[in-house]
């Protein structure tokens, strides 16, 4: 019977200690400037993150005014961010409704860039998921 | 007692898995900017989540510069300010200490919006009540 | 057997209702702006929440365009940093990367102000011990 509810315990506690003792990296950006020196932050922050961390899990998400960064022509650091989209561990998504909004085709976005159905959903799941949040903004 | 043990786990683990298996979709909007381009972008936001998700729970908080948005003949967007107060899952609360320093008497606000001691704590609050977070700034 | 599984139960929840219980005050802001204005505004905010809850924890991390704020000769809030940086429950953070980038060295510093190796772990690691967070940009 001890054996059991130590077992139980365990099984309860067990997720407790776990998340306490995780010192994974876990960030998601809110990207909403249209301004270049806002994107050539965040491509700092990462370059510097996965550099000094290279398991660090990072994801940019795209809404407002920001997609630029990661449309085709248009971008002032388009071969950053086609770099870092092709490594497992980063990710930059698009808002799928301020694409419409903004006339963006899936054709025009650099290659690697995601779409998510709505930015800031994605946003606040990764909050609660336990993601670091970072407002991009100055 | 095996039963017993069964019925605490249940009471237990309940509330964890509840807690992952919830998508509900609440999200508190800080907003200290001045511009109208925020206010109507916020304006925006809450437009396009309350239609994809009539039940989303939402509310603005207004500190710092932004204090304009909810005041009689100053907003931008009344029109849907008042619109949306109305509606029971959408809130806008102003910080009373933003309104002492600019002078803005209860009576200067839209009709709906309500009023808190203090709007950081306001955010912080929700944020513990595991609402998602998001700066609205450019 | 039953009072040992009672002590069980008490020491697993113990825990969920001391946290839904606190009250406490602890919110990170997240300060990357070079403007006056904003580093203006943190200062009047860390005023005013010391003023309303003294035992409230403040922490700005510096990081992106804002370090002059903690910068001997530059800052325009010195005296503000000085004196709050000395009292317990505030302290101010400058990411080293940041540091580096601007060539600031720890002797251009304001008394009290410290470094953190990463800014922006900084926030994150304070995210997942629940504290609050607010980006102070406008």
């Amino acid at each position: 019977m001890k054996k059991n509810i130590f077992i139980i315990c365990i099984l309860i506690l067990g997720p407790v200690f776990l998340q306490a003792q995780t010192h994974d990296y876990k960030v998601v950006f809110d990207l909403t400037s249209s301004e270049a020196m806002a994107h050539k932050a965040v491509i700092r922050w990462i370059n510097e993150i996965s550099k000094s961390t290279p398991d660090a899990k990072m994801e940019v998400v795209f809404y407002g005014q920001s997609l630029n960064m990661v449309v085709k022509n248009k971008s002032e650091v388009s071969d950053d961010v086609t770099k870092f989209a092709a490594t497992p561990n980063i990710s930059f998504k698009v808002c799928a409704i301020a694409m419409k909004n903004h006339n963006i085709d899936k054709s025009d976005l650099l290659p690697g860039v995601e779409i998510v159905p709505d930015g800031i959903y994605e946003i606040i799941t990764k909050q609660k998921e336990g993601w670091g949040y970072i407002k991009a903004s100055f």
